[in-house]
């Protein structure tokens, strides 16, 4: 690995077990980690404005590389000053590199968004082609043919002008064979060598870049991947592919992988949001992840809540909160539970109302914020185990502090 | 007409040829005149939260009768703590009687909300009964029958607990001939004495009510109707029903109206927003209007803008905009305008995203909200035809001042 302070700067100030706390330091400023990071999937974060994700918090979110090119492109987004300049966000910005997206589209099934397309464009009938060179398909925006490879994913990327670059890797699905998984990691090897070369002739001067560890399931093909970034000359780590098909085998993916990074590189956890799930993948050694759920389920009336009996869900659109006059989640500071009522957020939901989701998209974002907060707190006072079991437990992330 | 201090106050401070401008004092706060008032139709100005309608400057909102019968009901939102504490907004609403939307069922085309309707529920296939009684239909939200008259109108009021309550009034339909317009303004008139009956003994103390003018285009009814409200205890009108096939007509009908009007009573112009018609509404002595044009073009991904050629719209679909790096209106003090560019809105809108209807329903209610106070300040200086001529011309609400 490579360590340029002038693209990324890693600095852990506490380690509590496997779990740290610290601060990335980007061209676009500091990142306090562990970070959840928010998706503006196309340029925002669905139903606020830059201003507000700032306001609720956040340092860093992350840009889609697939859908950006789809639209508006990313030689429009370049004139734009960027993706900084094109959505008017300050902060840090990290960028996929359309791969999950893509491969999406060819196995089916791996994003929930796409689902059901299993290796067709909707409407086009057209295949997936996978080669050595990069991957085919179809536009999302016009239907055209359209192809990414590793040195175009980085050259999008490079015109998006994030702060971290993620390399072009094939994402492989949870039904692949050992096999496939294996011969896949080794292509998405090459294709680090070619973004990395890429990058390293034409990036962006302060952007960083992360290889991404794959090698589904299978330990001795992940210590594979792993040791082949770390020999490269990668800025960071990010974890990918198939994790699993329990939350238990899941965790000890992630365990087995981080365990073999070395110490002080920075580590992002790849589409990885539910409560629990972060609070295992921090106590494993992870910094950052993403994830689209806790946005998603606020578009859908879901509130995330400190009930561990409910996957830390509270779904409004039950009978019960119609009636209820308390507040959304009991002493959450956002502008949903300190300014309305469940009866009140329920009604909104079941009219569908633009104002629900935006007070539901606070509401799951300051959760995750508070989250992120209150577990970099116990990590630098060294109880994170005591903190993640009372919030597994249904303690609330601001009640958790000292 | 009564006047009851308790009720409501309408300080008139200055006047201007027929343009005035004042204050209304609520029980919830004062509402400066000449006002635009946003729709809160089901408790809600859509996409926005009560904090960010209040953070706008607006000062009244209009809650809809007709919606919040349908959800979650008046007895619910009166356990709530009335509209106000429902959807927590603590200055002044308007409700309307739920007349205008029963009618548009009924009569088809009145609302552009209900279009398409013509006299039929969706799926119901029963007609809108009329009678002297009161109006019978179905219900939107489970099909159910239902009956409003003016004891119900003015009892679901009563719980919504609005500062200003409406009449419950027929709304005649532009295609009605004199006869039926005359009939149905005579029943109009029985319904003003059994609301205002219901209300003296049943009312909440702190409520105002208008009466609603009626009378189509027809001068002489138009008299009729002002003369039988005024002669009434109401605390102040509203002009609704069919105002003219065409601008002119309407403006003809709203003066005549005005005219006849005491010089101290406030009134309210019903439905009506578009620029030019706020302008030549409140040069005609107009004090409050509320519309759904600019919230409902910003969900469309229409922009007002200070261009008259194009009926102050900017319509962001436009291809030209996808390039366009400037601001969506220059000098706008708004959110979309002081962050954004054109270009990225028009990328929002073309990917229906949420976060283009927050900004651009920001965006139509600043502008709403500055050409009101625009107006004030003119009337106050004794310039408003000037400034009136000036907005006409393409100059923009901030551009105006002194």
């Amino acid at each position: 690995m490579r360590s340029d302070p002038a693209r990324l700067r890693f600095e852990i100030s506490a380690r509590d077990g496997e779990a740290r706390t610290g601060v990335l330091q980007t061209p676009h400023g500091p990142v306090e980690t562990p970070a959840f990071v928010p998706l503006a999937t196309k340029g925002s974060v669905r139903g606020l404005t830059s201003r507000e994700v700032d306001g609720l918090g956040y340092q860093m979110v992350l840009g889609n590389t697939f859908h950006l090119l789809a639209a508006p492109g990313p030689d429009l987004i370049e004139r734009a000053g960027g993706l900084h300049g094109f959505m008017n966000w300050d902060g840090a910005i990290i960028t996929d590199s359309g791969g999950f997206q893509v491969f999406s589209l060819a196995h089916g099934g791996v994003a929930d968004e796409i689902k059901g397309r299993r290796g067709e464009m909707p409407g086009s009938g057209a295949k997936v082609e996978i080669t050595e060179r990069g991957v085919s398909f179809r536009s999302l925006s016009d239907g055209s043919e359209q192809f990414i490879g590793p040195e175009e994913s980085m050259e999008i990327q490079a015109k998006l002008g994030s702060d971290i670059a993620l390399v072009f890797d094939e994402c492989t699905p949870f039904h692949a064979d050992r096999d496939y998984t294996a011969h896949s990691m080794e292509r998405t090897n090459r294709w680090l060598d070619r973004c990395l070369t890429w990058h390293l002739e034409n990036g962006p001067a302060g952007q960083a870049v992360y290889g991404i560890v794959q090698g589904g399931i299978y330990e001795d093909l992940r210590r594979e991947s792993v040791e082949y970034i770390c020999a490269s000359g990668v800025d960071g780590v990010a974890i990918g592919g198939s994790l699993g098909k329990e939350k238990s085998q899941m965790y000890e993916v992630v365990g087995i992988t981080t365990a073999l990074l070395p110490p002080e590189a920075p580590c992002h956890l790849l589409g990885i949001g539910e409560v629990d799930d972060v609070l295992e993948a921090v106590s494993r050694g992870v910094d950052t992840l993403d994830c689209a759920v806790p946005t998603r389920l606020a578009r859908h009336g879901t509130a995330l809540a400190p009930e561990p009996e409910s996957r830390f869900r509270l779904d409004l659109r039950r009978a019960r909160y119609t009636t209820d006059e308390g507040p959304l989640v009991e002493g959450c500071p956002c502008e949903a539970c300190t300014d309305h009522s469940r009866l009140y957020l329920a009604h909104l939901v079941r009219g569908e109302d633009l104002t629900a989701v935006k007070l539901l998209t606070i509401h799951n974002l300051t959760f995750m914020e508070q989250l992120g907060s209150a577990a970099r707190t116990a990590i630098a006072d060294g109880r994170y185990e005591d903190f993640k079991r009372s919030i597994l437990s249904g303690a609330s992330p601001w009640e958790t502090e000292g």
